[in-house]
């Protein structure tokens, strides 16, 4: 009764994705909220079993990222005031194209629609095997469409709203934030914040202060986003209200390096670089040490945490083929990204991006620092002050002021605000020519110079004001989840109507299943009494005690994802014990009941310290066959 | 070196505010947000240490109460639309009333107008002492007022925008729910969730069935709500977005017991009934046992609760004297509820609600039965079927049709829609009378005996379809988090400049304080190799490796709550041991290195497995003065 390998192909996990969400919806795991009000588009209900799934994942990710890199976790508000919006490119960028049926005013994301209508016509046997090239190119290139691209291929190919078949309206951009207003005045323009990392950045100060004044560090947060997604679909994949868990790792622009690179750069991971996307090739293996040597992935800062997601991945579970790092086409990045790898885990959608790895450079910190005017730079000190040249610019400010009246000042403040380099061109054209010719604010100034004093120097300098870099590791929990679930979905060989959720035991959503062999009440008092020593210990479970046979609750417990089940028996009532049952192997032992909580807590904690294996050699086997 | 007892006086908790908050602010733990832009009002930001207490506090609640009770975590979205708050009231009645500056539109919150008012008369020395007890007895009454009466108090009282003097507009009713909107057309109203309730009560039916179809159980969900504060104030206690930690806990209207109130019932807590806050008295000490004999607590499950809560909050580090339970007056329950209790700490800012426990009855399963049309109730089987008098009414139906043509549907869809009484009555009637009198919809039926046919039989019923009742216990996060910060606060009595907080060890955001004896590489390179095995054993730390005197570096980890510190010292160089100081006692032991891990996560874990008293009994105690 051995798991069988999931199959898939080249581009999909081949699994039965209806009866996976017919298990998800059944067993109350994922459900579209508001149901009993008809449902709302692009939310989503965690019930029991999938919120414990999901708050199992998160402090997983906790120990794995916060604790162990010795990362800050902070948290921000999800309110977030138009300015920081503003400042990081949000309001002016974060939108995508819709179109609109002229008639009913139905909105229709543009390249959604030119994707369906590509498909459909390569799936069509009418289609020449010609024509199916051509649209196939085209496919390739919708995410990288101008708005005016958009609207050409749609008129070209005769696309219609697809519920009315009327016609569309052109490409409108429709920024994808959720608006409220702050106060009872709402004078207050605010955002539900599309990612975790603007609250980050804007404090960074305050966290720079806290790590002694020197990067690196990181910064992690948790927590809600919103995108008003013009058509959400694939349950969890896109949704308007969903989960991120961010890194924001703060470093000098040279220094992408880590100390602990040697942890992961023996990791052999499928990448997927720009050329072999566009020559349509396939990702190729390679260790993470070679890419950076190579030259493929650019820093090893980046490679460092590419290595560390996907240690994360295959602890929960996903299997090494199933994991690749493709980067970002110029084309696709995010306009705030230097270069962006895209974990992606091969689903039953296709391959999908759950976990981002961005190298964001300076662009936020230097842009919180332009629209705030808080200086957001680390202050780095040279081992020895270095002597550099200063050239000083001073005017003979009577004859200037008789001149130019009160627009002298501005030539004083613009002459004043001048850096090195410039001031030197500044001497040198006085130099060779007599004369500084310059136009401030549209005033055309001409300084003799006689009237300009130019005394070229030296001072000490003690080090550099330096914007740090930030690289950003940010994942999509919903999407890590959808994979843990479809990579542990299977069925059993011998019995079609068994399926089995094999969640790991250290984030299965509830750690051991209770039942009575039978619903007697002799039977029903000693689960009644493990429940009681479960809730001391703090140990999750669920109990069974409906009428139903053993076979059907082990078969529940399955889909749930319950890794291992308690069952007391005849023999339970006259010796204390009962029988453990392994869900992945349903092979049972037999466990005195005061050595149940503290061996399930090993097998199914954070980091087991046991397996069924090894029970199995130090308790008796109990032969039991299922059907 | 003892830690003294904190000075309190009957309303408040003397300490030094003021400090705290300069701690608080200077070592990141809570800062408002957007500090960079000028902040925004009621908008605060969690820094590590600040965000780690209330992640553990968080996880705390979880064991204490999800996992210990075996209730079902769920998780909804923040954003709800608006037919759900609809349905339970909120868009109707979720208001505070504010008056506007007439001439610059400034607003304010009429009540707390009201309230600043009267406490600057009470403690104005002009103010005669006949004045006073006028002004106290208006003051207790002010969370009660209609706007009516607040219109009246204010003109009463002369009072006028504080800020400007000018006269103030009448009070209007403010909702205090952020709306937005839903999906690129705009036409789905929401709402950002102001409690997280509703989304529990939306899932119910789905929960009922995963509880297989039983009452009680109890669902817990975590997570951000939403109130746009007119004036948001007083720290972490008003703000516009925080978190709430709520259980809904449904049970049978008549089955408000819970099998485990043998836990609790022996607790003595302080009460504060309605009778005695009427009547100006104190809160008493009562067992919960008693208070439910003695129908104080209107249940006994919500005695439960409050004991539970009690517990917990104890734990947390809140002294006894500090906690009591008051009653709300009927005019202050919310819309909802049937009864309430909130558990209150005494805090500087006098006694503060940090826990509501209500009876909400079946409000708001009833009004979504009604609102979304799905059946809430919970089908309830007798034991033995029962045998009731049914009565049937039948028409003749062409006589009826002749009279009154397509009205006639109108009648027999209203005789198909009563209930057993009704159906009796009008037998009744047409027995005494010979003829039913009826209108519906506006139109007057006369229906002879000879056209109606009356049969009275019996039917079997096999139970009863129930809507639950809820019982609510909802904590404040922020709340029990300032409550937690202001409980450990002192000041060590050698030396004033020596600030400490006493965190409980095992919800303190750092565990451990790494520092060299001395700043020099050999001391260095040891602190960093037992920053390794703190990251591999998932054991969170904050070394401080600058050049100040350990002296200073004890007195900031003690400011950080941080709870045990080791120190690398010339011994450590020789025979791998460090020592480790605890913070409330300042007492240190010498301990080996490769103990170090365990020994910390066993003081440190959620329910610690040993104390530094119990580990001075085993490893070497180190004589040490600090100055």
């Amino acid at each position: 009764m051995q798991r069988p390998a999931t199959k898939f192909n080249k581009e999909k996990l081949l699994i039965n994705k209806a009866k996976l969400d017919e298990i998800l919806k059944q067993r109350n795991m994922v459900i579209q909220s508001y149901e009993i009000y008809g449902g709302i588009a692009g939310l989503y209900d965690m019930g029991p079993l999938g919120c414990a799934l999901k708050q199992n994942i998160l402090q997983f990710w906790r120990k794995h990222f916060t604790t162990y890199e010795n990362f800050f976790e902070v948290e921000g508000p999800i309110l977030t005031p138009k300015c920081v919006l503003a400042a990081s490119g949000h309001t002016a960028k974060f939108s995508d194209y819709m179109v609109k049926d002229l008639k009913n005013g139905c909105c229709y994301r543009a390249d959604h629609l030119l994707k369906t209508f590509y498909e459909n016509k390569m799936e069509d046997p009418a289609t020449s095997a010609e024509q199916k090239a051509v649209y196939d190119a085209e496919m390739k290139l919708v995410d990288n469409l101008t708005p005016e691209e958009l609207s050409a291929a749609i008129k070209r190919n005769g696309i219609k709203a697809p519920d009315t078949g009327n016609d569309l309206s052109e490409p409108l951009a429709f920024n994808l934030m959720f608006a409220t207003d702050i106060g009872p005045a709402g004078d207050l323009k605010a955002f539900l914040r599309p990612e975790t990392a603007q609250g980050i950045f804007t404090m960074f100060k305050r966290n720079l202060e806290f790590n002694g004044g020197k990067v690196p560090f990181g910064v992690t947060q948790i927590g809600n986003v919103f995108r008003n997604e013009i058509a959400p679909r694939n349950g969890l994949l896109r949704v308007r209200e969903f989960t991120l868990a961010e890194i924001e790792y703060f470093v000098l622009p040279d220094k992408k390096t880590h100390p602990n690179f040697s942890d992961v750069e023996n990791l052999s991971v499928q990448l997927y670089p720009r050329e072999l996307q566009l020559e349509d090739k396939e990702a190729e293996y390679i260790t993470l040490g070679k890419a950076v040597n190579d030259g493929i992935i650019n820093s090893q800062l980046l490679a460092y945490f590419m290595g560390r997601t996907f240690k994360f991945l295959t602890e929960l579970g996903i299997p090494t083929e199933h994991i690749r790092f493709r980067q970002h086409l110029k084309t696709e990045m995010a306009h705030y990204a230097r270069d962006c790898w895209d974990a992606e885990i091969r689903l039953s959608y296709g391959w999908v991006e759950c976990v981002g790895h961005a190298d964001r450079g300076d662009f936020d910190l230097s842009n919180h620092a332009r629209c705030s005017k808080v200086d957001q730079s680390v202050f780095i000190a040279y081992d020895e002050p270095k002597e550099v040249k200063e050239v000083t610019l001073s005017f003979n400010k009577g004859v200037m002021g008789k001149k130019y009246k009160k627009d002298s000042q501005k030539l004083f403040a613009y002459a004043a605000g001048l850096d090195e380099a410039a001031k030197e061109a500044v001497a040198k054209e006085v130099e060779e020519t007599g004369m500084w010719k310059v136009t401030v604010d549209g005033i055309n100034f001409e300084i003799e110079k006689a009237n300009i004093t130019i005394k070229i120097g030296t001072k000490k300098v003690y080090g550099d004001n330096i914007i740090p870099n930030v690289i950003e590791p940010s994942f999509g929990v919903g999407r890590v989840l959808t994979a843990v679930l479809e990579h542990s979905f299977w069925v059993r060989e011998d019995n079609e109507a068994k399926s089995v959720l094999s969640i790991p035991a250290s984030i299965a959503p509830v750690k051991v299943g209770l039942f009575p062999l039978l619903t007697k009440p002799e039977f029903n008092n000693k689960v009644a009494e493990i429940e009681k020593i479960c809730k001391n210990g703090f140990l999750s479970f669920k109990s069974n005690t409906t009428a139903v046979a053993i076979g059907k609750k082990y078969a529940q417990a399955d889909e749930a994802g319950i890794p291992f089940d308690v069952t007391v028996d005849y023999t339970s009532l006259s010796d204390n014990t009962v029988t453990l049952r392994d869900r992945d192997t349903t092979k049972q032992i037999r466990i005195p009941i005061d050595k149940l909580v503290e061996t399930v807590h090993a097998l199914t904690q954070l980091h087991p310290t046991t397996t069924f294996e090894k029970l199995m050699t130090i308790y008796p086997v109990e032969e039991v066959k299922e059907n």
